[in-house]
C-alpha cells in the first residue's frame, strides 16, 4: 500500500531543510519515503496511484509529522517488571526481586512481555528500539508480529563460564543468519558490561563486532559501585579499558553516568555514542550523566529508556523532557540544550548510534518510512509559540495518534492496526506472568 | 445534583484508611462527600435520591478515584507565555521577553489567559491552584466561570513605591470583601520576594497576614542570584530574615532551591510549607531544592508548577514524577521518597500548605468533593504491580477522564462540561493575545 500524508506541519529532522515547514505532503511508496513536497495530489504519479485505488490519504492538517522516535537502550521483555522498585535500593531490587523472577521466565513469557513492549512503543510513537536481553528469538518473533524495528543481541559476558561466553557469539551468528531477510531487525555485540566479563573476553567481543560489521552495545559506568567493581577486578579505570580496547569500532555506551570531564575528552575522537537514560539513572539512584559536556565535545548523544523496571515506561517524549531539563538544572544554565538539539537526540542521533542513519532518523526522500503523527490541538500545546519546544516539553507519548513503520500503519487515529493481536489479551497475559513469577 | 461514584479503586489519601481500596462507592451530596463505603446503592438515602432522579451514577470500575491535585505555586495568566524561554538565560528571558509583554496585557487578556489555565487544570486533574499575579479580579471572574478552586493575592512589594505597596494591601482586602460569598476562592498575603521589598514592608506584610488570618505566600531563594541580591540589599542572609520575621504565621515558600541543610534545620519548628517546583527550577537553571532533607525534618513539602512560561504546563503528575526522581538521582539513593509520600505532596500536603486541610486534599466524609477519576487501562500502566507507583510514574494529566470540584462535574469522560465556554474559542483568543503582545 502507498500513503499520502497531507498538509502536515513537518519536522523532518533533515539538516538540509527548515526545522518546521507547514503545509507539506509526504508520499510513501511501500516502505520508502518517495517524495516530500507541496500539493502532491497534483503530481501525476500520485494521481495514478489514486485512480488505481492504491493510495491511502491521511489528513495531517494542524498536526506534527516527524520521524518515529528511536530508543537506543532497552531490555524489551522487562515491561512486566514495571514499578517493582519503589522503596528498594538498586542492589536489593536486582538480587531479591528481578533476578529470581527472571529465572522463572519461559519462552512464552518473553514473547508476551515483548508484545507488551512493542504495543507500548507503537502507542508512544517509538518506532525503533535497541535491546539487550536473552531468548532473542522470541523477541524477534514478537517484533515480526507487531512490525516495529529493533536492534538486538544476546547479551555477551563470560562471567558464567568461558564456554557460555563462546556460545553467546554463536547464538548471535545463528540469529543473524536466521533473520537475514528480515529488514527490520539488525544485530549488535551487546556486551553486558565490563564488570561481568574479563578483559580477554572483551577483546574477543570487539573483534567479533568488527568481523561482523556490527556495533558494540554496552552498559558503561552506570553508577559508583560499578566503577569500583571494575577497578577492583581489572586494576584499571573503566576509561582506560575503554580507550585501550574500543578504538575503530562503533560503540553505543548505555548510561555513562560516571564519566568525568577528562574521561569525556579522551573519547571524543572515538566512534562512541552515548545512550543517555536519564529516568532510569535517577530512579536507580545512579546520578545524572554529564551530557552537556559530551555534546560540547561533539560526542553523539542519543536517548534510551532502559527496561521499564527502572525506566518506568517507553515514552521517549518524557525522556526528552528529562534530558533537556536535567542539564539546565545541574549546570544552573537555562540556555543550554536547546529543544531542537534534544529532538535530534531522540531521532537522527539515535539512528547514528545504531548505524542506521542512512535508513531512518529523519524524514528524507529515499529513507524508510518510520513516521509518527502527533496531535498538537491540546490545551498543553496552546499557544503554539515554539513548536519544537512544544514537542519536547508539552507532548507525551499518548499524544501520538498515528505510527507508521517501514511504510506500514501500525496505529491510526489512536487505534492499533495489528493483525492477530488483541491488546487486552496481551495485557491479561502479562498480568498473569508477573503474578506467577513473583 | 448528587453523584454516586461506583466500584472505584480508591486512593483516598486519608491516613486512617488503607492506601488502596478496591470496590468502593463514594456518595457526593451537593458539594460534600457524604459517604464512602461498599454497595452504597443499597443504602436507603441513595435509593431515595435515585427514585427522585436526583442522582448521577458514574461507574469507576478499574479506575482510580483520588483527590484532585493541588498546585501550590503558579501564576495563573502566564499560560500564554508557555515555551518562550528556549535558548534564553533567566535574566534575559524576564527582562527582554516577559516583562515587556506583561506590560501590554489588558484586563480581557488576563481573563482569557486565566480561562486557558483553568481549562488546563481541569483537563489535567488539578482542582486547586495557588496564584500570585495582578488583576486578580479578572482571574477570579474566570475562576467562577470554570468552577475550579483557587487561592490568590495581589503580589505584595514596595519596590515601585511605598504608596503602591500600601495600595496592594487595600486591593486584597477589597477582593476579600467582594468575594466573601465565593467559597472556592481564598486569599493569602503574596509577598513577591525579599528582593523586591524592604524589611520594614516585609514586617507589615506578615502583620497583615496575621491580622487577616491568611497565609503568607512568597518566592524564596529561587536561585543563586536572588540570594546574592538579598544579601546585598539587606546585609543579612535570607534565612536570617526568614527566621526573624516569619514566626507564628503560616508561610508557603515557593522554590526554596538555595537552602542548605542548616537553613532547613532552622525552620523545622516554623509553620512553613515548601512549594517545590522542580520543573520550573530546572528549566530556569536554578538548581534542585533539597526536599529530601526537608522531608527528613518533617517540613511540609507540597508541589507546584510555577507559571507555564517556566513550568511548561500544569500537569501535576509530571511534577510528581520529577519530584520523586530528582532526589533519588541527586542523593544517589533509590529507596528515598516512596511513591505514597510523593502523592501526599500533590494532595494533602498541598491542602495543608494553603490552610485548607479541613476542606480538601483527601477523600473523607465531610470534606468537599474535589475528586478525579483516572483511567488506568493504558499500556503504560500494565501490569499493575504497584498502583501508587503507577500513578506517580506512569500517569500524566491527559489520563484523567473526570474532574469534579466542589461536587460539580467539570469534565466527564474527557469532555469539558463548562457552561458558556468554548474550548476552541479560548485557544484562539490566547493565540491572538500572544501574537499581539510579542
Amino acid at each position: 500500500m502507498n500513503i499520502l500524508i497531507k498538509n502536515a506541519n513537518l519536522v523532518s529532522m533533515d539538516s538540509k531543510r527548515e526545522k518546521i515547514e507547514k503545509g507539506i505532503d509526504i508520499l510513501i511508496e511501500y516502505d520508502i519515503i518517495k517524495k516530500i513536497g507541496i500539493n502532491l495530489e497534483e503530481n501525476s504519479e500520485v494521481k495514478t496511484l489514486k485512480e488505481n485505488s492504491c493510495l491511502e490519504i491521511i489528513d495531517a492538517t494542524n498536526k506534527v509529522v516527524m520521524p518515529g522516535l528511536i530508543n537506543t537502550h532497552a531490555h524489551i521483555p522487562m515491561s512486566i517488571f514495571r514499578e517493582t522498585v519503589d522503596g528498594y535500593n538498586m542492589q536489593d531490587w536486582l538480587t531479591k526481586k528481578i533476578w529470581p523472577m527472571e529465572d522463572r521466565l519461559t519462552k512464552e513469557d518473553i514473547y508476551n512481555a515483548s508484545l507488551l513492549t512493542f504495543i507500548e512503543m507503537i502507542k508512544n510513537g517509538c518506532t525503533t528500539i535497541n535491546d539487550m536481553y536473552f531468548m532473542a528469538d522470541e523477541i524477534i518473533k514478537a517484533m515480526q508480529k507487531t512490525g516495529v524495528r529493533i536492534q538486538t543481541a544476546r547479551a555477551l559476558m563470560n562471567m558464567v563460564s568461558e564456554e557460555d561466553g563462546e556460545a553467546r557469539f554463536k547464538e548471535i551468528l545463528e540469529l543473524k543468519n536466521k533473520y537475514k531477510d528480515e529488514s527490520k531487525v539488525s544485530f549488535n555485540a551487546g556486551i553486558h558490561g565490563l564488570y561481568t566479563s574479563t578483559e580477554s573476553y572483551i577483546k574477543k567481543c570487539v573483534q567479533f563486532a568488527k568481523e561482523n560489521n556490527i556495533p558494540v552495545h554496552m552498559h558503561y559506568c552506570e553508577n559508583a559501585k560499578e566503577v569500583e567493581d571494575v577497578i577492583n577486578s581489572y586494576n584499571q579505570k573503566p576509561i582506560d579499558i575503554l580507550v585501550n580496547n574500543f578504538k575503530d569500532v562503533p560503540v553505543i555506551l548505555a548510561h555513562a553516568v560516571k564519566m568525568s570531564k577528562e574521561d569525556i575528552e579522551r573519547i571524543k575522537n572515538y566512534n562512541i555514542s552515548i545512550a543517555h537514560c536519564p529516568i532510569s539513572n535517577l530512579k536507580l539512584g545512579c546520578g545524572i550523566a554529564n551530557i552537556a559536556e559530551m555534546l560540547e565535545n561533539n560526542i553523539n548523544v542519543s536517548l534510551g529508556t532502559d527496561g521499564q523496571g527502572s525506566g518506568c515506561n517507553l515514552d521517549m517524549f518524557e525522556v526528552m523532557k528529562f534530558a533537556a531539563l536535567l542539564q539546565k538544572g545541574v549546570k544552573e544554565k537555562s540556555d543550554i540544550l536547546n529543544s531542537y538539539g534534544v529532538l535530534k537526540m531522540a531521532t537522527i542521533n539515535g539512528a547514528k548510534a545504531l548505524g542506521l542513519q542512512e535508513q531512518i532518523g529523519s524524514l528524507e526522500e529515499g529513507k524508510h518510512a518510520d513516521i509518527i503523527i502527533v496531535n498538537m490541538n491540546r490545551v498543553k500545546a496552546i499557544p503554539e509559540n515554539d513548536l519544537i519546544s512544544q514537542i519536547v516539553y508539552n507532548t507525551n507519548g499518548e499524544d501520538v495518534e498515528t505510527t507508521i513503520v517501514d511504510g506500514k500503519i501500525l496505529m491510526e487515529d489512536y487505534k492499533l492496526k495489528l493483525d492477530g493481536i488483541q491488546e487486552e489479551k496481551v495485557y491479561e497475559e502479562c498480568e498473569k506472568i508477573i503474578k506467577r513469577i513473583s
